[in-house]
């Protein structure tokens, strides 16, 4: 495994991770989701994601208690949570970053993951309603008090992220060090254009989510939707209607074409292109069944495949299809 | 005439005012500009936009030299220009932003234009081989000696605006106070939702550009490219290719339909639904027929009619066909 | 015993103290070290220096119990520990200087020697993949929960001592009071040209270690290594080549006809040449016998003997042969 | 011509540019002057390097006669000085950097060059005896006056950069924004180690002096010194001594064999090695004939062929002979 900075930080992360959106918990019972991280640690994996929302707590809770198990020194690895959609839908318990709601959703998630700290804390969302600086307060104070070691956001715009850093900076905080975007083959332009000036002026790191696109670069959409796939989960009409777009499962035809010729599948291919850009720090991977972990490692070797040349023909069969 | 505050700064602008790309010096001759002026402020423009690249440089000799004519008392009325294309192809004087070329260029627009000063100055385009701050620190410089009164930018991204005036702010300096952005019927994401934050944060203005989207709101593209047109000239095939758009130009004759019901052109319902933005602090209109102000002024009038409802079903005409 | 502030702090040290390096727990029975620890607090000595990766860690544990034995007022003793080797060579465990290593490291080494904080801590080499910021603020942050009094770097650049410096300044962090560079007869230029300016400028306090360079100076080695030397244990190839030097011992020698003159040793007088230097806080020696303390204590009553003119024969004798 | 970056400033400087130390004034006549400058122009070059020190202010003047009977338009070239040696032996007008000094330097550069400005100033050494702050207030106050566009520093350590950078950063001052060091195959370390950090840190630029090693490098030295030679005129001993290496003159010729195989002269190859090193912004070559300054121009070409491997070569002949 490779070891990657999270951005400017000195944090090393591995550059394949372990999310656990929706997987544990609904899904996966409490024994493979142990299995799933010791496997992913053999691996070299050395980072899970985590957040409040997923699962409703239960991802956070199935993540600790397996960690807890497997008895791995603290210091060995880093496991992150994220805040902004709250447990309960009442005021100041979701859709916030406000300093109450983050103050106790800190407390919750330690509790559940049964840990003194999270090594990453994301505010999982931009929130219109609360003052960027009331929030880049709260999370520094996370910092200061020992809960959580460096902090950052998710899909926040270019001019959100600076605006948090500058005031930060000016008041002498600790500073947001990484963000979390999607980002693969079909959704590229935020990470490539509107990040563009924020690798090098604030040194953000990115620790991407959705390599696969919701499961569409695997090709297994491109005969309809499987019936145990979680896109016929009720409440998951968007992901149906995303993963069977005609275009672009043509497209990952394609794709798959190519990937023959490298010796590998489409969805190994489409993370190892992540892995070929240098912002990214780590890509995180789902993994649903602990086999699926060891296939999406390979994914490294893959990578050492994609020359610049390659790299264009990838592209060039998107083509201008991607957000 | 109405006049709004150029964003938070104290500085009043008419609603409607006057650009001169291409106009002068190429199209129009020398007593023709003269009388445009003339016309314009009969009207109540006090606002007349300028750049060193417009024409070579000869746009602002035109205007300079028309302006000094009419011997209209300095402080009456406002003129800018922008820097950043330069007029000679050589380092340090083209595509950039250097302290250098900064420096050197108000010098040849002031002598130019026979001012002593200019009200607003752009920097043009963003410049990526430039750190913002060395481009800050020469905007401000420019102020501080008295050659301009205040300084904005064209065509920045949000995130690059925001670094300006944090910079700006961090280092006492005179800070962005404009934006010039694109903006009408078919351009609308960056000034609707990118600068969002900005309007509250720092109080940022607007003189949008292009109100008709380079004459294809006019509706005068509907049956092809006529030949005197702009569109017909060498070096503009991007123009030509923009206003022939056959979904668009279908959609500005769903616009003429309505229009007639508010008894105006297509054109004047294009300026007038953008003057009902509140954030819009003046649409910079072309003149290169004195009657053509006093047509476009009366988009003034227009907009009185445009209520939330009919805001509302303009809007769902272009439907969801805009950049 | 004179005790000399540590640069421009209030903190006040033993101008010899005794350092650990590989001596507890690979050479020394733990008897030993408490005799030696006793032995050279009756010679005044309070500052007693440390680090994590001395002997792996059990030179703190040896240090930390012998303390514990004798029952010194903490208020009456001054330890140091330092960061940056680590204990394990994995991510984030070694080499490092980034927030999580060294939040976790602090714990380690306040457990292993039974205090609830040290006096002193060091960043044990700079750290090119962690950004300066990043570390003083997790080195400000042990002071400010108590973990330590005082922080310092060990063999970082004037440049990056500076950088140090002037992050903790801005932010309003605690700043770096000391460094503990290599200083001896044969190891001068950094102390007296590179950090030049940082003795006025920010009030750099000096813990040299290698007062005898690797016993070079005691003219041991003037007849090759002898048999019970660390230079002959395995790994140690490097410090063997070093003590070795054929042009170097004869100076040693030359130095040693000299302080014949003086009525010491040469070890003696290496020791003395360094207390002179009124950068210097304190020197550090070993002690891997309890009799080596008390002769290098006489080390202050040789420095006395150093007038200037004295002083100059003895660098007359070095020459231009030191790094 | 290639331009490159000043560092992260914006202003861009070809990658061969002329300097004129001893040079004009006192070997050269005025008309050869011009005739140079024509030439190394022709050539694409566009910085042109001076010091008020040069040939005790001669040198500004011939600079700045022939760029006046040239006719150059001022924005199309960049010309420097500095300040520190000073033209009287007398307090506050040699050997410092105080602000009183300074003041007066630039005004009579100014009038020398018959410029309204320069656009780099450079402090030619550190001055212990000023603080930096002082010094950094009255270069700043240049650039605010309009008598210079960017400074920065020559034969500055690292450390007296950053705190001059610090300082202008905490004040609000403008920034130094390049150093003017030793750069060749013979004297290497300041470059490479010391300012490692600084390039990324502050952007740092370099405009690099004595690129073939006083001439050592050109391999006129190898027989002993030419009567022609300025190592021979009074005052020079220091440089006959440094040209006379006969260690260095035996690398030389082994540099000169490899340059065979590379088609080139053992200067073009030395003029060549150093434009591989991406933080050099420009490499300042002298031009005491015409046709010398052809013979530098083709180490652009040379350039190209020096791969990864050719560099390592060449490396490996100089060995560790270099400071």
């Amino acid at each position: 495994m490779n070891y990657r900075r999270l951005g400017r930080s000195g944090l090393q992360v591995s550059e394949l991770s372990i999310g656990s959106w929706v997987t544990y918990g609904n899904q996966v019972d409490h024994n493979l989701a142990r299995e799933s991280l010791a496997a992913a640690r053999d691996a070299g994996v050395n980072f899970f994601d985590n957040a409040e929302a997923y699962a409703g707590g239960k991802s956070e809770e199935i993540m600790g208690q397996a960690v807890k198990e497997l008895a791995w020194p603290r210091v060995s690895y880093v496991v992150s949570t994220k805040f902004f959609w709250g447990l309960n839908e009442a005021p100041n318990q979701y859709h916030t970053l406000n300093r109450k709601y983050l103050m106790n959703a800190i407390d919750g998630s330690l509790k559940r993951l049964q840990l003194d700290y999270v090594d990453l804390v994301f505010c999982h969302r931009p929130d219109p309603n609360t003052p960027i600086e009331e929030t880049v307060w709260a999370m520094s104070d996370m910092i200061s008090r020992g809960k959580a070691l460096y902090w950052g956001t998710s899909e926040w715009s270019a001019d959100e992220i600076r605006s948090a850093w500058d005031i930060a900076e000016r008041h002498h905080l600790h500073k947001p060090v990484m963000e979390q975007p999607q980002y693969n083959l079909f959704h590229r332009r935020r990470v490539e254009n509107e990040y563009q000036r924020l690798y090098e002026d604030i040194g953000l790191g990115l620790t991407t989510w959705s390599p696969l696109a919701s499961g569409l670069l695997t090709g297994k959409y491109r005969g309809g939707v499987p019936a145990s796939s979680r896109a016929q989960l009720q409440g998951y009409d968007w992901l149906r209607k995303e993963v069977t777009d005609a275009d672009k499962n043509e497209i990952v035809g394609r794709l798959a074409d190519f990937a023959k010729e490298l010796d590998c599948t489409v969805g190994q291919l489409a993370l190892a292109w992540i892995l070929k850009n240098p912002h990214v720090s780590t890509v995180i991977t789902g993994a649903s069944r602990v086999e699926q972990i060891g296939e999406n490692m390979l994914a490294r070797e893959v990578a050492q495949k994609i020359t610049p040349e390659v790299k264009e023909k990838i592209e060039a069969i998107v083509g201008d299809s991607y957000d």
